[in-house]
């Protein structure tokens, strides 16, 4: 069981910035990556939509063999993480409850914003932890949509993305932030323009790094960390467009990618009633 | 048959400007748009994928008893026109031809410029279909991918909408333009930003207006025009959210929607050999 994959999914793109971190955070882990590229992005739409297509990435991966199940996708994580714990028996991780735990002892008594999808932020998730958490520090949560697009074509150091960064965040100017969450997997990306929108003294998190230490105190108290001392493996799969994720991934990742492989998530919807 | 309802399909909110201009053209005709909002946008994704929801979204309208298929969306006709008319007997009706077809007279010996999602440039169905049209225009190609964010969150006549045009165009402001394409079915949205970039000499061509004047010409011609008095009907189905369809939408659209209904595309997929 210690050398069985860790497998991650997200509707696309974006949570290869998570897989980013598992691979620093544990180096020694076998990990598979599944996007949903055909049903991307996953921000705008319904609650039910989601929660279907999180059953069917889950499906997939655990056909798999994997030893643990990490959504990397905050909108998921946001709608569907109670559903996919009700219906899989293999410990999940999210980014969602990484994040608040992160934000221990590293705040004062500022406002802490939250940045995210029309649908990570309407599920209003993130607010009630982090009210629960830090019941004395004002939450002020934005919804950014632009962000992915702007990341995904390229101009995350652009004035574009300083100009949206300012769009969304200048009504807020004069509050007191301490921290900021970047609760989209994308978002870490814009790290640049939103220090510069934000100013120096204010902590950016990325969920992505704190979900990547979950999951290491996870596997390690379960004594399921992998020992092995050959080079991992790490596979990628996608429901759309191989050679496109394989070129974009590369930026979100860091690295060079293997083969993407594509599959068709009709052979996995067994959960979902149709 | 005739007073049969024109189906119009398209992978969300974009079509809605088609139908308005259909609405304008033939105000006598039942109506029934399909939005398919839990796979959207089409205009990044694959071929193959494109034309597996081209071949569902029609068969669903089939399945109304409608007398004409019209293809609102520049991303499915550039790539899945052949296949449709290939797999359905009814009259197929798209936006690139009518677009084409509408320059004829209009222009000297500028440079036709097509803006488009990368799917239907990378396609080239425009470039091609006008070099064989006007074989001594010169003809530019440019993927805009963040037109379709900025408008559908409400940016269409904001800085960003003008930054992002600067950006896709000022490459060529140089040339000598006749004539721009607005080849994806939510950019006469902003046509406004366009021509501010662009200034007032150059033609701007929605496909939406040219593809309801060759659906009037083709229902006329073959003696199916609806010459009902009463009000027409209009019926609006998606695939996910039907409450964010109608607010969004309307905008889209340009005036009061009716109520939308949810369907399920998995009962129309036997053409899709799953």
């Amino acid at each position: 069981m210690n050398n069985a994959c860790i497998g991650i999914f997200d509707s696309g793109f974006g949570g290869l910035t998570v897989m980013r971190a598992v691979i620093e955070t544990l180096p020694k882990e076998n990990l598979i990556y599944f996007g949903d590229t055909a049903r991307l992005p996953y921000g705008e739409k319904s609650a039910e939509a989601i929660q279907k297509f999180s059953l069917e990435n889950a499906e997939f991966l655990q056909s798999l063999g994997i030893k643990i199940l990490v959504v990397a996708c905050n909108t998921a994580c946001s709608v569907a993480m109670d559903l996919l714990k009700q219906t899989f028996s293999i410990p999940i991780i999210g980014t969602i409850d990484p994040a608040v735990e992160y934000l221990k002892g590293k705040i004062k008594d500022g406002a802490i914003v939250v940045l995210g999808t029309r649908r990570t932020i309407q599920s209003g998730v993130y607010q009630q932890k982090l009210k629960e958490q830090f019941p004395k520090n004002e939450t002020i949560a934005i919804v950014c949509p632009l962000f992915v697009p702007l990341v995904e074509e390229g101009f995350s150091e652009h004035k574009l993305a300083e100009l949206a960064a300012w769009e969304y965040l200048h009504p807020f100017q004069d509050k007191k932030i301490d921290a900021v969450l970047l609760a989209c997997t994308h978002y870490p990306l814009l790290h640049v323009a939103l220090q510069k929108m934000l100013g120096e003294g204010i902590l950016l998190v990325d969920p992505g790094i704190a979900c990547a230490n979950s999951i290491y105190n996870l596997l390690h108290d379960a004594a399921l960390l992998n020992n092995n001392v050959g080079k991992p493996d790490y596979k990628f799969y996608v429901s759309d467009d191989p050679h496109k994720f394989r070129k974009i991934g590369q930026v979100f990742l860091q690295s060079p990618m293997a083969d993407v492989e594509l599959i068709s998530l009709s052979d996995y919807t067994h959960l979902c009633g149709h």
